[in-house]
């Protein structure tokens, strides 16, 4: 009688357990390369589904690194896979024959949108190679899948560098979330709302009136402060719908599940009386539906702290199944016939202290103590002999006891059943709690935006199609939440479109660049930015390199990776990019980076593009004189009674001193050995001639 | 009467489902600080548990980064907790008062051997607070523990930037194992080995003794390949047994783990027959126990494939228990009646195809088709209607039926109570169980620095007390895997004792580095090495500066970083130490960024100690003429027709040329750009004089 589940496979990718899962998505991925690269993903787990086109596998590797798929299908024959394994733990060749697309075209038929869109045949078969997979792992049952199309040129660019060194969303200390940007911005009170605002970062857009759009909603959410309150109140009760969804579509869910769902959509009940101004606010409330009669018929069915698994039971509600009800009845009626057979056998035996008792190996028995365990009716089986007692049973106990189990086993299979018809009940009307869900979660993220801009004073940024970033009192939003931060401004305009910033460690350079790129970014996803002022023209792609990632066991030296990227920024910019470099060629002899610092700043000043250039070559200051769109900037470092200080305040020209030395023994370098550098700085070691090579 | 366990909190250092673990060690870690710190361990899956002290917080962080703790205790008024959080998930903090003394000692006298060890006071707060931990999350019984003080002055010193630098057990690519030196040398057969080999290259030994006493287990082992094949097959059969005896222990084990131990005691006692010559390896299998009459108790009990959980049943053999035996035979009796009945109640109806059958919700029925539902005695009670069939029971069927289920029930419990008895009985060894698992451990390892000098051609090092490193012809362990690999020599001794490695990028200056460093380290947990020749004065600790690992985000710049690593290392070196430096000074000015490169090069040669230096500057070279330990060395780069190679071999004298734009021609940078950086290069741009401050 023992029943078994099919077990299935778990992947890392076709998790949908939630105990196995954190509240981020979990995304499968399929690769497919022809003349373009289509990457699909879905994360099953919440029934998000996106498929998109990159012109190459460096550009698909800027995909994977953004959305951190947890499993990856490629084509046998695809050949670059080195780098790719690099950042998914799972990568899986399937056969190639698997991209098939008669089999792909089969599959997606179930997606409802899909004759809709308009999907090139690379973009077909990684769609239909993830979802076949999906299907084969999960024994699924066809939840209601919607497929998104993403357009690369919707959506700003940022490459892989640019992503890790802006600490978008892992910082560089542990590859953890703290002193993210993510993690300054996320005041979301939902796990739908987490990782929408995660999807926002992953593609800030391009559209001036969308991100107008939302900068509205942000600024209305702001100023109604009291009402944010109420609604984040609000949002906070609603849970994991689209998890609990895809659960239930899979046949996952447990009866706490439905208990969430029920209570969730109560949450989106009250939502959408809110009343708003702004037209984004205003769609996204009318369209909330919070489907009162499943709620209904969730509360009628089952009880409201149901235990975590059917098998349990005592899920189900007395008085919603007749049938049920009367087999707990008669359950009751055998338990209570049992205890009245208790008084009934201490009169007939005429012992006070008989007792009818249960252990689980030898079941229901009549305990006697020993010294009056004699002269019993005949009936009186003996079960057992304990020290002081003798235990016993007698026909009718046994009889009983045998009706007990069977009506326990009967209840818990039709527990079981009923639970099954309203999960089903539920599932036809998935695609409605999807786009509830969809509502909510975009609610929750403009709310966090919304309180950030009031936690942090950030303002509304002008975005426009212009050229210019200016931004008066800047602040680096991570940085500014851990340290007294020094506000600082910057202006890239046509004449000042490449800015050379000198200055010693230390002094905030670093800081500084990533700053103006973390601030256009926030602009462009529709948020507010940590500045007292700022105009953003839309930014088409930002490019970095800042910090230093080595990748030496791979047999290229920091030199070289360097210089690759560069070569990458260089064919890849336009002249709406904004470009980071720092100290570009410091790590090959000095004659030679100063060359190429200095050949790589003209050629960005004649593709037109936006450039900050931290340096400690103080030769390129000159230039500013030579290149019209070129201007110098520093850091510096006051030096008091022997203390230094930074200012940290950007200032035009150039600043000769690194200070070196003296950081040097700021760090606690032995005394001995900062005298002595200080003595051969101003010797004719450094400063004389280089001997010839000996061998 | 549905039973529910007690639940416990699960917390990450204190699981032991197999399920949840990886087959590396889980530490659960305290911290207790006073005038030393102490720090214990404790891994509750295998049972293994240790201390140890070191000076500061520092020192502690070094520890913690070796062993990758889970989960780590603090006192509450512990204030150094940011460094600790970058390393470890779960920090918890405790209060101050559960480091207690009384308690701790409470908890610890039920550790075997802890009256035999001298403990300091910060120790036994430290041991306590775990056991203590451990004890409430895993509602213990007691398992048998034994605690180990590791002693620092005994194991090399390895700092945290060097065991992250040298990739010892994870790389600097992705964090991951791949291309690392545990990766390569690990062809360890049970999960035990590999433990243990990790903790090896954890801590490499000092004393001479005990690496040539592994040394030459390792060469009796390589020399009888056949004797290694059969017995590292024999190994295989070896369950992770420290796990498994761990959980019978915790009271989670399940019976497949029981049939699992009894599999493994086997393979230990085929491995006992094993002869050997040298004393480590006489020792080892000398000591092994393989209990056979443990063995034969489970084989007895307990079925060849049982499931994985005892109360699916069928876990205890026919003929084992008496009861058992009956209440199974009980069950049959009535299941065989019903088969009978059917018979009967044909022919008393007259019906040929009335059947009976059984579902989950109605339990059992008599099936008769509709046409002849009719005329049936009066016993038949209706209890469903089909399309074509009435579904009936009669009193007789009922009855049976409840009795199969009260059987079945009871089954199940006395199954569980034998289990449950088996079990302790096993536990009452665990001792010994340990014992040998700790020796196959030390003999898989043993086996698989055999497999590796056999599979990569590695040399017996000749270790001993000089101060001397002699390798010829030596290799990087993890890169020769992977490419091509042209090996080097190395000599330091008193009169070369500071290399100074010149030479343009990517010509494996750092790859150099790094090899001296690991074949010491391998040297010195007694492996052999890749080299065709080495000796290997013993080192006390290995000291890198290599690559860069950027910490702006906590307001230090990379150049603070660094001075801070080198701060840390001329304060920690003696003249026992190697110390490996990578371009030290090149993130600051140029001239400074020299000037502490020489004075540091100066302090360690005062010092004694053996120095690796790879630079950029040219300038260094003077150095070998003015310190009587310095040389130079260099590396170079071939150009024949416009096509540049790397002949990776290290030469004496040093090397002018960086060949930085002809890497960054070979980096795919636009032409026009490489072009103009040679006509800047031999321009007054870069050779000129660098103007003055402009504000």
């Amino acid at each position: 009688l023992v029943r078994r589940e099919v077990v299935r496979v778990i992947t890392p990718g076709t998790v949908v357990e939630e105990e196995l899962l954190t509240t981020e998505s979990n995304y499968l991925m399929a690769l497919f390369k022809r003349e373009k690269v289509a990457l699909a993903f879905l994360d099953v787990s919440t029934g998000e589904f996106f498929v998109t086109s990159v012109k190459n596998v460096d550009e698909a590797i800027c995909e994977v690194l953004k959305y951190s798929p947890v499993e990856c299908l490629i084509p046998e024959s695809f050949e670059e896979v080195e780098e790719l394994e690099k950042l998914v733990k799972n990568v899986r060749r399937i056969e190639d024959e698997q991209f098939n697309l008669k089999r792909s075209l089969e599959v997606l038929k179930d997606v409802a949108n899909f004759q809709a869109l308009e999907l090139s045949e690379e973009e077909i078969l990684a769609c239909g190679a993830v979802l076949n997979y999906a299907k084969n792992s999960l024994l699924f049952s066809k939840p209601a899948l919607k497929l998104q199309k993403l357009e690369r040129s919707e959506y700003m660019v940022l490459d892989s560098t640019t992503i890790k060194n802006l600490e978008i969303f892992r910082n560089l200390v542990d590859g953890g979330r703290r002193g993210t940007l993510l993690d300054v911005i996320d005041k979301t009170v939902t796990a739908m709302g987490s990782r929408l605002l995660k999807k926002w970062l992953q593609r800030p857009l391009l559209d001036v009136t969308e991100i107008e759009r939302r900068l509205d909603a942000v600024e209305e959410l702001k100023e109604k402060s009291f009402v944010r309150r109420v609604l984040r109140e609000t949002l906070e009760d609603v849970y994991d719908l689209e998890r609990i969804i895809t659960r239930l579509e899979l046949g996952k869910a447990n009866p706490k599940d439905l208990v969430a769902l029920k209570n969730s959509l109560k949450a989106v009940g009250k939502i959408k009386k809110f009343d708003f101004q702004s037209k984004k606010l205003r769609d996204l409330v009318y369209g909330m539906n919070p489907m009162e009669e499943l709620c209904s018929l969730i509360e009628k069915a089952i009880v409201e702290d149901p235990p975590a698994n059917v098998k349990d039971g005592g899920v189900i509600r007395e008085g919603f199944d007749e049938e049920l009800d009367e087999l707990r009845k008669a359950k009751k009626e055998q338990e209570e016939f049992i205890k009245r057979l208790e008084e009934r056998e201490r009169k007939r035996t005429g012992i006070d202290n008989l007792r009818v008792g249960y252990n689980n190996v030898f079941g229901y028995y009549i305990e006697i103590p020993k010294s009056k365990a004699k002269n019993l009716p005949r009936y009186y089986i003996r079960k057992q002999t304990l020290v002081n007692a003798e235990r016993f049973t007698i026909p009718e106990l046994k009889d009983r006891e045998e009706k007990i189990l069977a009506y326990e086993e009967r209840i818990r299979i039709l527990e079981q059943e009923i639970f099954e018809r309203i999960r089903r009940e539920v599932v036809r009307h998935a695609e409605k709690v999807k786009d509830s869900a969809e509502r909510v979660a975009e609610l929750d993220v403009l709310c966090s935006l919304a309180e950030v801009a009031t936690l942090y004073n950030y303002t509304r940024p002008k975005v426009n199609e212009g050229f210019d970033i200016i931004i008066r009192d800047g602040r680096h939003p991570a940085v500014e939440t851990t340290t007294k931060f020094v506000p600082n401004d910057v202006n890239l305009t046509e004449n000042s479109r490449i800015l050379i910033i000198t200055g010693p460690n230390m002094a905030g350079k670093s800081t500084y660049l990533r700053q103006v790129a973390l601030i256009t970014i926030l602009a462009q996803i529709g948020s507010f930015v940590p500045a007292s002022y700022a105009v953003v023209g839309i930014v088409d792609k930002i490019f970095t390199r800042i910090g230093l990632v080595d990748d030496i066991t791979r047999g290229r030296s920091t030199f070289m990776v360097e210089m690759l990227e560069i070569g990458r920024i260089l064919n890849n910019a336009t002249k709406r990019s904004l470009i980071l470099l720092d100290e570009v060629g410091k790590s090959t002899g000095t004659k030679e980076g100063l060359s190429l610092a200095w050949a790589i700043i003209e050629y960005l000043h004649e593709l037109g593009a936006k450039v900050l250039f931290a340096t400690h070559y103080h030769e390129l200051s000159k230039l500013e004189n030579e290149l019209a769109g070129v201007k110098n900037y520093h850091f510096r470092l006051k030096e008091e009674n022997g203390k230094v200080e930074f200012d940290r305040k950007i200032r035009r020209g150039f600043s000769k001193e690194s200070y070196g030395i003296k950081i040097a023994e700021m760090a606690n370098l032995p005394k001995r050995v900062v005298e002595r550098a200080y003595e051969i700085l101003n010797s004719e070691n450094v400063n004389g001639e280089v001997p010839e090579i000996v061998e």
